[in-house]
């Protein structure tokens, strides 16, 4: 008898139908001979919409009380399933993340896992129950105070549990069939993908894919536990993420995995830097003061004439208010011209570890944004990864191209959204 | 300085802006020199809403599950409440029921408060702290389980916790002024009451009065614990319940303390019972064992002629189904000729301690209804209360001629109703 944990979003939850449609999978699993733990999130945009309420309540929600608010989403979807699950005439108890041993650090709203001790998960499971557990939260270490895991947290809890539980696979449903290779919604031709290393998955997740969050597939990696992405509303075989094919799982393409876009990231440029040892390091020292993350970063070769050289990185839009200010205070220590601003770019990138030993992707790569009449505003690359910067307006016709180039496309509009981005 | 108990319930706390003003009450009470504990119900409708969701899941809710359900409600509400006292510069600490030491019987979605071990309340208070309760759960002593109290809940909590704690009062904040002589809704010239004995006040709750639970004034009345109920809208003195007035506590109607009316109720009448001694026990014992719970009971002499009599009693209309399947099943048994079910009933009750004392009362009474052309169908009387059932479509009519009769209209329509009905 194998164990699955099994993890629905806020999107498969959404209402009362979806709450049975996920209880009959469980059961089926169940019903198959495993040992079946749920990890739940709130229901559809619950989570957000208490925390539109905190933001009414108070411009600075505390900690504390911030957690004890969001964690209440969960309780609302896990009491329900286990309902839901009696109701088809199995044993189902629901278990909060502190019940369930999801041991995290003090910080609050972002916590991370330090531990998971699942005792009375196992108990219940051992029993013949089936587990319900909350997603996206635990309890803090020192001090015992409720905590929760940001964004994508209820990804996490479920591959900690299936690691701490040592399961077979960690079963990640949501509203697509899996990943794709390339967001469904832009290229109508985007194909599934059968099987995925976790080393492309990890950079499609950094790309911009929203199916998988980065800190849930390198978790699953360190303590290797193979995920399968799914879709809750369909029941289709979906994509296994793992560190090498199992049986019959296929490996279609050697070369590109897939390609991603992202639109959520605004370019700074910091223009005439004296190109001179430490101008580089001045700069990122002042962002990383003001605790700003960013990623992508560009420096070209400066002008012989001038000495001055430009600086761009990209970073989330949402910390560029940060940034600048963060640079303009520190402006006359480091000596720059000025600053540029730009939050209509668009990053689009081709991700496969079979680029690595295939030196014509990159030109192949180029070539199809020029055919499109895409200009490249920036250029990074990774072992497994190019990445480029255009114009936000060009972004669906230029994963389209490099799509089609890369002979990604499917013989049929396959692809299939259900509903909204769970968490 | 003093230790007050505040109770807000789910329509004062309907909003953020609702929140954002139970928080200046509460910071008020602090300000002014008072240890302050805060029992908040759940927003608005939340409760209903987490019911209709269960209720859509599973037609039979499991206990615990449901309890772990509904809870979440109050979860939210007492986040909320303690981060925006918190944005007005005071500390708060918000607590499950479980963590303020609740301690219940097993019976979940009804439980009974058996024990409060509120240490940890009073540490969080004597640090500082606001404390800030979740009315309406508790812990069950054994399996330490989450169980909830049912509708009134969060009253019963704040009673509770302030006798645990030997508050000076326990103030339950709502959407009207206080104890009216009349629902305020049909009678514009009710009047605020200034004080009223527990024992008026629990007669007034067992005939229709909304604005506090039988159970919540039993509780304040075994433990002594003075009950001020206010607007948490006007901030207005409201109505104090206790044993004796004090200080400048004005006990205007000596004689009559209020009129109340219920329309939540059935009438069912058992014709042609037989006169002998037993066929009452017989029906009330199928009744009982339905665990239908009844409220009037009357029987008439019986027809020397025919040597059978009637026997009417009222009850929740969401039981008659119930009581009439229970009585059809025990028909051939008990031998009564026939059943009649009336849905359209209305109870009138006066409510006085004085009553007792003024044998004109009921003559009184009768009469006005009589003015009226109001008939009456049953009646019922206890020491110091007058009950009668009439047609439904006589009820407003009816309340509004005997308030006048007794004299207790006011000189001006000072009645206030701010929004909808608390849990």
């Amino acid at each position: 008898m194998g164990l699955v944990v099994q993890k629905y979003g806020g999107s498969s939850v959404a209402d009362a139908e979806g709450i049975k449609r996920v209880a009959k999978r469980v059961v089926d699993a169940k019903r198959n001979g495993n040992q079946v733990v749920v990890v739940v999130s709130a229901m559809g945009d619950t989570t957000d919409e208490l925390i539109d309420l905190a933001e009414q309540v108070s411009p600075i929600p505390a900690g504390r009380e911030f957690d004890m608010l969001l964690t209440a989403g969960e309780r609302i979807s896990m009491a329900l399933l286990a309902m839901a699950i009696k109701n088809l005439g199995h044993e189902a108890q629901s278990f909060t993340g502190s019940q369930a041993g999801v041991i995290t650090d003090s910080v609050h709203n972002k916590a991370r896992i330090i531990d998971v001790t699942p005792g009375r998960i196992r108990t219940s499971i051992d029993e013949g129950n089936i587990a319900i557990v909350a997603g996206f939260q635990g309890v803090s270490q020192e001090g015992k105070n409720i905590t929760t895991l940001g964004r994508g947290g209820s990804d996490t809890t479920a591959v900690a549990l299936a690691a701490a539980l040592d399961a077979e696979v960690c079963e990640i449903y949501t509203d697509v069939d899996g990943v794709f290779t390339a967001d469904p919604r832009v290229v109508k031709k985007a194909k599934k993908i059968d099987w995925i290393s976790f080393e492309d998955m990890l950079e499609l997740a950094a790309s911009g894919s929203k199916v998988l969050l980065h800190r849930c597939v390198e978790y699953a990696r360190r303590y290797n536990i193979p995920i399968h992405v799914r879709s809750s509303f369909s029941g289709l075989r979906g994509t296994w993420v793992s560190n090498e094919p199992q049986g019959d799982q296929q490996v279609e393409h050697a070369i590109i995995s897939g390609v991603a876009h992202d639109v959520s990231e605004a370019k700074v440029t910091v223009v005439g830097v004296p190109d001179k040892p430490g101008e580089a390091a001045a700069i990122f020292r002042a962002i990383a003061n003001a605790e700003v993350n960013i990623d992508m970063v560009v420096q070209n070769v400066s002008a012989a004439s001038t000495g001055l050289t430009d600086i761009s990185f990209t970073l989330p839009k949402a910390e560029g208010r940060k940034a600048i200010d963060a640079l303009e205070r520190a402006k006359g220590s480091i000596g720059f011209e000025s600053l540029r601003y730009d939050d209509q770019i668009a990053k689009i990138s081709l991700v496969g570890a079979g680029m690595k030993t295939n030196p014509g992707v990159t030109a192949g790569f180029f070539e199809a944004l020029s055919d499109a009449g895409v200009n490249i505003e920036l250029i990074s690359t990774s072992e497994i990864r190019i990445s480029v910067v255009t114009r936000a307006d060009d972004v669906n016709e230029a994963v389209r191209a490099v799509h089609t180039a890369f002979g990604l496309d499917s013989d049929s509009d396959e692809a299939v959204v259900y509903g909204g981005t769970g968490r």
